[in-house]
């Protein structure tokens, strides 16, 4: 199968986008074509043996051949007009902004390319933290308390320690945890920085997390295993950075097979039709034997490989059951009624 | 100023957006441009002169110069190169699907064309039935209870009359209201063949229906007139539709002082930062005083004009006052450093 992987995009997790594009290398046994979307949202065709971070941050990456989007594929300038680049399907690695908050999905819609990943509907849930609230609610997944502000509200915290997130950056940027009163005005310039709202959670220290990622294929869940991931305190962005590069096996959960179904039927509830055409990861929090998510990643670092026992079969597996779109016939009966009724 | 309005689509919605870019030529005084969207996703620029609704159900339109998207620019061929329409702003007057769901706000996003219009996250909340229950929750605006369904969960109503309707449909299409259990399947019938997902609530006869309009320029809400819309039972597609044509301005409704005050507060509550950049209406209940969300309609028929005083200045200074995209400066420093890590 010939898996066209695009990455990078205008987004905080562009680099980070970048080095799961390469995680892909050592974990996908297909043929890989790699598709860059660089900052100002231009394309081009990364040549396998070039794919390499450096080949990015120097700027080389610019002496690669140029693409454009057109109907049904990417081309590129050939001697005779355009030429198509051969894929059967798209993989969307692209992390955050773009990738994940539905603008890619749009554009692949739109000249219809076949993709993994979150349909445009699915990002804006997952994208948006506090839309995720909203939606564990319809779905009936408990979420941690919260509240929510924008850049010009008056922000009381009552209890400390409280955790503070923007809310559409992922992979921990701009995420605080405030202990103290003092703290509270830096974190918060922090993450209005980055976004213009926010939501504060308490924090709550050593609650348990566990991650389980997975995908539907013609309407049977297929999941991974449920990995407690190792943590400090709390992972930042450097820490967690080194995540997306993950490619061996990670070690299942030592957890009891009642608390494994609890939060594989929290999973379903989220994955629900929203996220069909995606393989996802939902981290999840557990007190007192109750599941909460935490958060959707819709695209998780590295696809979340080293958690599948056979990542290369789920992932062409789903490639071969990608939602279709609908076809919308357009009668024009209403506008002829309209001009019958007006006599013209 | 010379707006583009959008309109058309690969959309159940395609009619009536073309009735509701023809609204526009009597309620806008500004330079327009037509740019339609067919339903194969091909654009045309349409001569403001030619835009009858009998252009496109005869296929005329064809005849019109295509046009294409670039950075900046929808242009068209012409004899040295391509031609650039000149545009100064975007009205996206598509309604349902691409236009509301996120697909041309990805697009422009995409194109760096600024528009008037619902941004991608605010689609989704607005387009999805049972994300707007979620949504509205999350912002402490209350809605009618509903129960979710999709195609293949057995359906159980416990009281009637309720009503059906698909999630991703506008203009009352595929809705239905259900009396007794006899009528209960063919109604569920007609909306899962319009979608994948319902969702069903009470039909509460003669509930209050109330009507409102606004933008937010500049960090202040402008606001319609709250109308009460005149209603036989139910308004189906067909009577709606006459709605998307209209120009005259509506009679406000008779309520208190107290009233009107909840159902803007209700509304800034849904309108909030996602709503940025777009004119949207929503339509509340009110039963024992209580505000209830029923809709929100990020593109209204015809822009909702007959509810506002000023329509041309309302529209003209929101175009004035879009929201910015945020300028991400991607610096490289994270790949770097795993660079220096691994010595290479």
């Amino acid at each position: 199968m010939k898996i066209g992987i695009v990455f990078g995009g205008k987004s905080y997790e562009h680099e980070i986008s970048i080095v799961s594009a390469i995680a892909m290398k050592d974990v996908l046994k297909e043929e890989l074509i790699y598709i860059f979307c660089d900052q100002n949202r231009d394309f081009y065709h990364i040549p396998n043996n070039t794919m390499k971070s450096k080949l990015f941050s120097t700027g080389e990456y610019k002496k690669c051949d140029a693409l454009t989007l057109k109907k049904g594929n990417f081309t590129k300038k050939a001697m005779f007009g355009d030429k198509n680049l051969e894929v059967d399907v798209i993989l969307n690695i692209t992390h955050g902004g773009d990738g994940e908050d539905g603008l890619f999905a749009s554009m692949f819609e739109f000249y219809n390319l076949p993709y993994i990943g979150p349909r445009k509907g699915a990002c804006s849930v997952s994208f948006n933290k506090f839309l995720t609230k909203g939606y564990s609610h319809s779905v009936d997944v408990k979420t941690i308390q919260y509240k929510y502000y924008t850049k010009n509200d008056s922000i009381n915290v009552v209890q400390y320690p409280v955790i503070i997130k923007p809310v559409t950056l992922g992979s921990s940027i701009g995420v605080s945890i405030v202990k103290t009163p003092e703290e509270l005005e830096y974190s918060l310039d922090v993450a209005f920085e980055f976004d213009d709202a926010i939501i504060i959670e308490p924090f709550i220290n050593g609650i348990k997390e566990y991650n389980l990622a997975g995908t539907k294929i013609n309407g049977e869940f297929t999941f991974s295993i449920i990995e407690e991931p190792q943590k400090a305190e709390f992972l930042d962005f450097d820490k967690k950075y080194l995540d997306f590069a993950r490619t061996s096996t990670a070690l299942k959960a030592d957890i009891s097979e009642e608390l494994q179904v609890k939060i594989k039927e929290s999973f379903k509830k989220i994955y629900n039709t929203q996220f069909d055409g995606a393989l996802i990861r939902c981290d999840f929090f557990v007190q007192d034997n109750e599941v909460y998510l935490n958060e959707i990643n819709p695209i998780p670092g590295s696809m979340a490989n080293y958690l599948f026992e056979d990542f290369n079969n789920t992932l062409t597996s789903l490639a071969k059951a990608l939602p279709k779109t609908k076809d919308i016939k357009i009668t024009y009966d209403y506008v002829n009624k309209i001009q019958a009724s007006k006599g013209k």
